[in-house]
């Protein structure tokens, strides 16, 4: 986990509300849920390896106690490793309250108990868009032409959006390897074919216990990219291609994209960029998910965008200078009220006024403020109306 | 806790951002702090009754197989309670990368394990601004002003700032009462004054061991807003109400304010409304607290707005009438793929163009909308450039 030092902090209120504003345009609609999730809202959702990175909340009080004393279960609740799961939860809740079709914005923090690592953080938020109760690909298109235009609205260009359907996938997989029993271990293998070697994942599957002639077949096949299972899929695949480059939007059908949530049913997508190793944004349509919590079983569909990722990449200039910055420093007291009244009269909007004590290092307090984007920092005595 | 469902999450953000624009103009560099902090961060921190509340997250994998075997500690972070301490954290981190004085501005939720209960919320959002490095009470006044003002930005006026010193109530208690060895357990019970009946209050003290007579007369002195304790502290307060009022802010020097937290050092503050009962936001000088951090102990002193509060008092009338919404309903997917095209197209600038499948219930989906701020819900139809 880290601290967010400015001027990140403002940077990132910037771009989180120009995408949320584009959201916004297409009729996305805000919501907020809980950090925390009763621990039987994240276990058994689907979440794949994610599940297993869990922060979990000790119970309180007496109830704590008695579960120590019986050996039980510790922890009642968890902090939250996406925002789909909450989402579904959020659904069934409020079913009668809300709008249907539902579309809905979520930007909030997620958390993962992952190893701490370069590039990686335990805590990072993520932008999703989802559609519910639409069960044909318009709401495919709409969710990758909104977070397309969101990109673009932050300045982030020359994106390409990788198509593939889960249901492809595993036809593609079981016309090689036969029918199978748990696939989510063959989709796990796959989807590290972005991150190591075809050899290392032909290995994978053959320790695995799959025939290592088959395995050679489907990884030439995603090599070929070759389309495999039901007509019907394969033409909506095409419906979903075709109307996104319709609009201007490079795309691409990539046989080999798994996405790591064991809970997608059907068309799945990432953004790809040609400066970064990794996807900015991915997601996918994910039927079933309302049906684990006793309501009806809702179409879903949804795009997430990588917040710190987008942050990384976005040319920061463009943000910070938005707003001029005036800095006043002012040596004692007197001159401190006098130019905070001043300043009130001459802030208009937008425009920064800092009143502030002059440091002792004059010098690196004009850096530090220069470093903030001021273009100014003046003394006192020349601080008039 | 709870979700926010729609609209309130939009009304939400607009409001946010508001405030947050006031602060920025101020010179408030905003930053971000991880939900998690390592317990040692948070127990100890003069919370007072909050670090009894604190959500404690289990230790993870073999440490806490190790914990369970030998009875340890089972948890090693917790989620924040406030966003005070975690800043005095934040500056003891990174102090040689802020400017100093440092200025700062911070929204976000915290969390405290309350026993449920009316207009009580387990995960709500505070919007803290706070001065490091400012001895005076420059940081006092400013920090009122930038409080009142933002409040007066989303709309509400007619707010009371209360003040108090706490070192001047620790002189009337001690005057009253004698030298104390645990002053913060009669603070804890004189915070009960706009709780409770003042004859609660003497009866708690007196259950303490104190002199009822000495009680009374400490209760009396507080009825008659007696000035008590060191001549210049008392001329500081006397400082800070007479800047506030010269810009037109209401201002009222209240003897039994105490604020619930052991870590304030100075003169406190709370912003009174007078349609509630409960004020709608608080904060103090809080001198002591980075010295607990092994950094030096600069004077730092803050203003936290309760953002529910403010949330549940604004007008909402007055931010949904900011952007027009515009719905766009199709019968089937040949008319939603022409739609979402054409859509694009009449979008701008703040104007909402939702493309939406027509429900089986047009009327319940009119409503909806119409209660989600849509001016306009048209047929795909009559739907064009």
């Amino acid at each position: 986990m880290r601290d967010i030092v400015p001027p990140d902090g403002e940077l990132r209120r910037q771009i989180a509300n120009r995408i949320l504003d584009v959201y916004a345009a297409y009729g996305y609609e805000v919501i907020e849920t809980p950090a925390l999730e009763d621990l039987e809202v994240l276990v058994g959702s689907q979440g794949g390896e994610n599940e297993k990175l869990i922060f979990k909340v000790l119970k309180r009080g007496a109830k704590l106690d008695e579960e120590l004393e019986r050996g039980g279960e510790l922890a009642d609740m968890g902090l939250r490793f996406d925002l789909t799961v909450p989402l579904a939860r959020f659904v069934a809740n409020h079913l009668n309250d809300l709008p249907m079709p539902f579309k809905v914005a979520h930007l909030a923090p997620v958390w993962r108990a992952e190893r701490p690592q370069r590039g990686r953080f335990r805590e990072f938020t993520q932008c999703d868009i989802d559609i519910v109760g639409e069960a044909s690909i318009a709401a495919e298109i709409e969710l990758c032409t909104a977070t397309i235009e969101a990109l673009q609205r932050i300045g982030i260009d020359g994106c390409t959006v990788r198509l593939n359907d889960r249901r492809l996938l595993l036809a593609a997989v079981e016309h090689h390897l036969g029918q199978l029993d748990q696939p989510d271990a063959v989709f796990i293998a796959l989807d590290k074919l972005d991150k190591t070697s075809s050899d290392n994942v032909a290995a994978e599957l053959a320790r695995g216990g799959h025939d290592v002639a088959g395995v050679e077949r489907l990884l030439e096949s995603f090599a070929n990219a070759e389309l495999i299972g039901p007509p019907e899929i394969q033409a909506a695949l095409e419906g979903t291609r075709r109307a996104l480059e319709g609009q201007g939007i490079s795309v691409r059908f990539d046989p080999t994209l798994v996405r790591g949530m064991g809970y997608y049913t059907g068309q799945i997508f990432e953004v790809s960029h040609p400066d970064l190793p990794y996807s900015l944004a991915g997601g996918g349509r994910y039927d079933g998910m309302m049906a684990r919590f006793g309501a009806p079983a809702l179409p879903m569909c949804g795009f997430s965008i990588g917040f710190e990722r987008v942050c990384e990449l976005v040319d920061k200039s463009a943000f910070r200078a938005a707003r001029e910055k005036i800095a006043v420093t002012c040596s004692d007291d007197e001159e401190l009220l006098r130019c905070l009244a001043l300043a009130r009269a001459k802030r208009d909007r937008g425009t920064v006024v800092n009143v502030v004590r002059r440091a002792r290092n004059v010098r690196k307090q004009r850096d530090d403020l220069e470093r903030l984007g001021y273009s100014e920092v003046i003394d006192a005595e020349t601080f008039s109306l």
